[in-house]
Formats: C-alpha cells, sequence, structure tokens
C-alpha cells in the first residue's frame, strides 16, 4: 500500500469575515496550501472538499477561481468532521493509484446569511426540543463533575490554555489572554457552560495538498507522512441519554494508535475538538491522554500545555482559533504539518515528532448520527 | 490494482412520494441491495451517500435505521453527479486497501418541501437571470437544430422511446406512452421543449454493494466488474454562451474508454443523462456513439432502441424513469448491474456485457462549474 504525504498547507485567518465571499475563502486556503507546495497546478489530479451549509458545487465554484476546472472535484459533509472526510477522500484516491497529488479542502462561513445560526433541520427533534449544543455539552459536563468531581475551575483552565496559545497564532479568532475567574464570570450560556467556555463564530478555510511517497520527495524537503486516517459513524451518546465520554472518538483513536504503530503516549502533539470546555476533557480521556475521571487532574498539572506530555490544540483549538465547521478538520491537518516540520513559530511545540488531529461531530443524541475522524501524522 | 465489482443492487421506484422520509427511501434500497448481494451487514466496511439537497449526516441518518453506524459514513454532493461521486468513493476506497465492501447510497427527495422547485442558490446569476434548466436545454437545443438541422420531430422520438422502455419498468414515473405528436402538442416549457420534453418531479433512492475481486466471487456468482470510474469538472459551456455539446462528457468518456479498453462501438447498453430531449441526443455525440450533427439520423434509424447498436435508457432514463437528482447515477449503475447479468426482466437488452453509465451536473454557464461521472461496467 502506498504511504501517503502532506506537502503542503494554507489557511485563511478564522474570525468573522461577512463580506468576504466563502469560495475566495476557500480559493486562498488552497491557493496557498499550493504555493507552499511548490506544486505545479495542472498536477494536481483530484480534490475533496469539505463543508456543511456552502450549498452546490462548493469545490468546483472554488477551483474554477483558479482555472482547475477539470479535474474530479468532491464535495463532501459530515458535519464536524466534515473537513477530515475530505482528507480521507484525497488519501483513499492516491492509496488507490487513481491520483498521485491530491488537495483537501475545508471552508465554512457562518456570519452569513444566518449570523451564526445553524439551519434548524426539520426533523432535529433534540433541536426542537431545546437540547441545543450547548445544552448537550452542558449535560455531559454536569454528568462529568457529578461521577469524577470535575471543577468548573478545571473546566475554565482549558479556556485559559487555549487563549493562552492563541496569543502566539495569528490566525486566530480570540487573540485575547483570560482568566480563569473571568471565564467563570462571563454570561452563562448553559449551566456550567459560559460564554467563554464555547466556541466563537468564526468564518474560515484551510487546505492541504496530500501526494504519495515517490512524488511528495521530488516536492517537499520534509513531507509529513499520514500514518492513519480513520472515520467512524456513531452515536454521539450510544450508552444513555448523556455520555461522559465520546464513543466514537475511543473507537476511532484505537483504531488509528492500531494502524499508525504508536500509542498516546507517543503523541507530541494534538489538535483536539473542543467546541466546548468540557469536550478538552472528556476528549482527553477518549483519546487515551489520561485514565476516565482524570482529566481535571491532567489540566491542572499542565500536562497538555505547549511543553506537557502532551500539546494540545497548541492553535488555539476551536474554542480561540474558531470553528468554522467544514474547515476544522482540514485546518488541524495543516497545523499538524506545521508542527511536524518545526514551522509553527510562536507556538511550536519543541521537537514534535507525532501528531494526532481529532474531530467528531453530529446529533446530540441517541437518535442521532454523526461522524469522527482520527488521522495521525508523523515527521 | 483491486478489481472492484457490483455485487447486488436495490432502488425504490422513483415517483412522488411526499409522505415518505427520505431516508426511508434511501434506506429501503440500501436494505434491497443489501439483501440482493447476501453481505452480512457486518461485512460492510464503508458507505458513501449521494444527494444535494437532503440536509446534515445523511447516510448516517439513513444506515442508523439498520442498525450500520458504526462504519465510515461519508455524504457526497456534486449536484446531477451526486450519486455517481458515491459510487467512484467506494470504488477508491476498495481499491486503497482500506474496505473490502462498500455500499453507495443516492437518494433525494424533490416533491417536498419546496415542491420541485430547487433550493435558489444566492449567488446564481444564471437562474437569477432566468436562465434556468429548461431555458438552458433549449438554447442548446436551438443552436443544435440551427446547426444540424436537428428537428423538433428528432427530439421528440427521445422521449417516445423512454417512455416507451419505461412501460416495462415498473420503477418508473411515467409509465404511459406516448406519440411525437403528443410530445410536440404538450404546453411549452421553454421553446422547443415541451412538458413531455422534460423530466418529471420524483422522489426516490437507489443503491449498489461494491466489492473487491476476491469477495465479490465469494458472494456473487456473477459479479459485474466496474472497468472505469472517472469523474471530471468542468463548465457545462466552456466554448461559448451555449454549447451543443457537452465538453464534460467527452472529455469523461474518452478517459473511460481508455481506463475499460472499450470503445463506443462496444457499449451494448447506456445508461445516459437525459433530463430533457435535447441532452440525450448532443450526448449520443459526446459519447461517441454517433458523429457530431449526427444525432437526428440516430434516433431517426433506431439506433438507440432496444434492439438498436447500443440501447439508451432502456430503464426509461430521467425523461420517464425521473430524476431524483442524488438517486440517479447510484440508479444507473444498479440498472447496469440488472442489465448485465440478465436480470432486467422486460426490458432486458439481450445479451449485453458493456455497459455505461452517463451522468452530468452543475451550473449552466461558463461562470458555473460542474460534475460529470462515466462508468464502464462490464459482464
Amino acid at each position: 500500500m502506498k504511504d501517503v504525504y502532506v506537502i503542503g498547507a494554507g489557511m485563511t485567518d478564522f474570525k468573522p469575515q461577512p463580506d468576504v465571499p466563502v469560495h475566495e475563502l476557500a480559493f486562498r486556503a488552497a491557493w496557498d496550501a499550493i504555493s507552499a507546495s511548490a506544486v505545479p497546478l495542472e498536477k494536481i489530479d483530484i480534490a475533496y472538499a469539505g463543508h456543511a451549509y456552502q450549498g452546490p458545487c462548493f469545490g468546483q465554484k472554488t477551483l474554477m477561481r483558479m482555472g482547475a476546472t477539470g479535474i474530479p472535484i468532491v464535495n463532501v459533509e459530515n458535519a464536524c468532521a466534515s473537513g477530515a472526510s475530505a482528507v480521507m477522500g484525497v488519501i483513499h484516491a492516491i492509496k488507490a493509484g487513481e491520483a498521485e497529488i491530491g488537495l483537501a479542502i475545508g471552508a465554512e462561513k457562518l456570519t452569513s446569511p444566518g449570523g451564526g445560526f445553524l439551519p434548524i433541520v426539520a426533523d432535529d427533534l433534540d433541536s426542537a426540543m431545546g437540547r441545543v449544543m450547548p445544552a448537550a455539552f452542558a449535560m455531559q459536563a454536569r454528568l462529568h463533575m457529578e461521577r469524577y468531581g470535575t471543577t468548573k475551575e478545571q473546566m475554565a483552565k482549558v479556556a485559559v490554555k487555549n487563549r493562552r496559545n492563541a496569543m502566539r497564532n495569528p490566525r486566530c479568532h480570540m487573540r485575547k489572554e483570560v482568566s480563569a475567574e473571568e471565564v467563570l464570570a462571563a454570561p452563562m450560556i448553559a449551566d456550567p457552560l459560559t460564554r467563554l467556555s464555547c466556541c466563537p463564530v468564526s468564518d474560515g478555510a484551510a487546505a492541504v495538498v496530500i501526494a504519495s511517497g515517490e512524488v511528495a520527495r521530488r516536492y517537499a524537503a520534509k513531507p509529513v507522512r499520514i500514518a492513519a486516517s480513520v472515520l467512524v459513524s456513531g452515536s454521539r451518546t450510544p450508552y444513555g441519554i448523556v455520555d461522559d465520554r465520546s464513543e466514537m472518538s475511543i473507537r476511532a483513536s484505537r483504531k488509528a494508535y492500531d494502524i499508525a504503530g504508536v500509542g498516546p503516549g507517543d503523541v507530541d502533539v494534538c489538535e483536539l475538538h473542543d467546541p466546548f470546555t468540557i469536550a478538552e476533557l472528556i476528549h482527553y480521556e477518549d483519546l487515551g491522554f489520561c485514565k476516565p475521571g482524570e482529566a481535571g487532574r491532567f489540566i491542572d498539572t499542565g500536562q497538555s500545555a505547549i511543553g506537557g506530555s502532551v500539546a494540545v490544540s497548541p492553535s488555539g483549538g476551536l474554542l480561540a482559533k474558531g470553528h468554522p465547521l467544514g474547515a476544522t478538520g482540514v485546518a488541524q491537518i495543516a497545523e499538524l504539518f506545521w508542527q511536524l516540520r518545526g514551522e509553527a513559530g510562536g507556538y511550536q511545540v519543541a521537537g514534535a515528532k507525532v501528531g494526532l488531529a481529532h474531530t467528531v461531530g453530529g446529533g446530540v443524541s441517541k437518535l442521532e448520527s454523526g461522524a469522527c475522524g482520527v488521522h495521525i501524522l508523523v515527521a
């Protein structure tokens, strides 16, 4: 089976950009990724574009801006895992021998036209009954607090850490440090989650150029190998009305570790799906960075900070960098690419060799099924 | 590279089914395909679901009805080529060695909530200016008439043929024969296209089970080999304001013929993208069944009828069977699967050995880019 590598990455700022068409955002990210890879445009064999709400033929509308309209372009949707699914599609095409070089794009514009409110889906009973995302995560937080004694202060530390990381990443939406006291004192959204415990409403796009091994070494002095690309589906809450773990994340990460031949202890840098502070704590446990119930202590002891045992979301994560849905999964791969090449500037994780990207999305109840993507990259 | 085969197919009726949820339609098609393949549910490694307008996590919502929520599920959109893109995604996953057996689903519900009108896309200048699909195809028809002397009567014969084919296919939406005179006398939609020159507004779903060679032979006595799976992007009108050919169809079919090692003269049965009568004539030429300008004579001499040199859309095609957007590309593969196994019942093409599926979609002008999928299947 062919080895597959990332050889270029591009990304726009993540922030409200209501006046920039989303195809323009995606185009800029794609252009930057292609330029960074030094791959001539005509050498790109296939593109996958991940997004959730940006309309028909999104990838085509993006790539025709650079004249690349002849290649196969597939638009994929998988809620918050849309970007991860786009990356997987390109990887499969290359491994299949159907492409040597491919482009994965992720993009989303959340500030318009809905002003940050996701479109209501007619058959989404959960949302109709009030179990919108902040409420669902608040219930998770309550359960984790109840079961393990996790505190609001520990949750607040996630926001503090990711905001601090974001101070060094110019692409981030939220570039202002906050204290735990400020997080706790912010307006309540869904108890115990305050406004500073939730990711902001951002627009943005990211892209990566992926190539087979032979070709990758022709273009890149330091290609970054994709050691595992895993997508799973499932319910967010298979075990009950509310779960304090993510079964999809557990299953996807275990499979990815097996394929890559590494374990949680080998991961130097992780871009983790943290739309709410509690999510990051729960996912420490899901991804095996600590045992169930120990996430509070994990953040308390600074193990997920830059310089800790595994730097989690040095980019700022969804909480501080922003979460333009379809962009996120691709942006995570771009961030790991930079980290594993030592090109992450002020938020570089020293000596990072193994990176893990994790994104999970979809409906919030047993009645809904979503997707989780885990990629492991190795320098 | 692995050989890939179709080993099962399922399909709902194509017709208005306003009271059936679209996930239920897709579930029924998927269930029938899996049952037909005799593959145990837990042996299916991946699923791709193609649709254009059916909302987030469509594939997940469909497959959780049968408990298959753990596998990777990717939702793809590519306008009318959404179904073909889903098929390609599964093929790539299998060829990549990431799956042994995969499921491609296509589905669409057009009767609700919009009552058959496609959602207006904010940046679609063409539609806003009145160049909706019937108008665009009418302009193509006018150009073909002007350039080659193609007649309204020749166009009408396409509807007559496909309606006649549909009389033998119980899944079709339009199961009533029409005469050329009736087609010509029907209410005018966009001159020269009358209502009987246009495909109806249908709901429906289709699914196919695809497997690698080793596995296919374990389950199917007569697996049908997918000899080429080609997707391209491009504009419908790269050469001018209106074109009387489809550059995407020409390019995709040439590439597919090359890969499959067959030519247009080898194709026994073709499921062709015929949303309007003129489209079928133009695509005869695009796919190489006849030379440019000769499509009128091709239908006049009965060469595209069942029993002719290449039976085109024996299923009834989009014109008579219906065109639930995302379903169409998968349904074409299902139809070819049945034809090449001799299981097409009343509309069987005797001795069919080579089948071609062709679907093309996306915006109508130079400013818009779409997708075209061509698959070649061999008995």
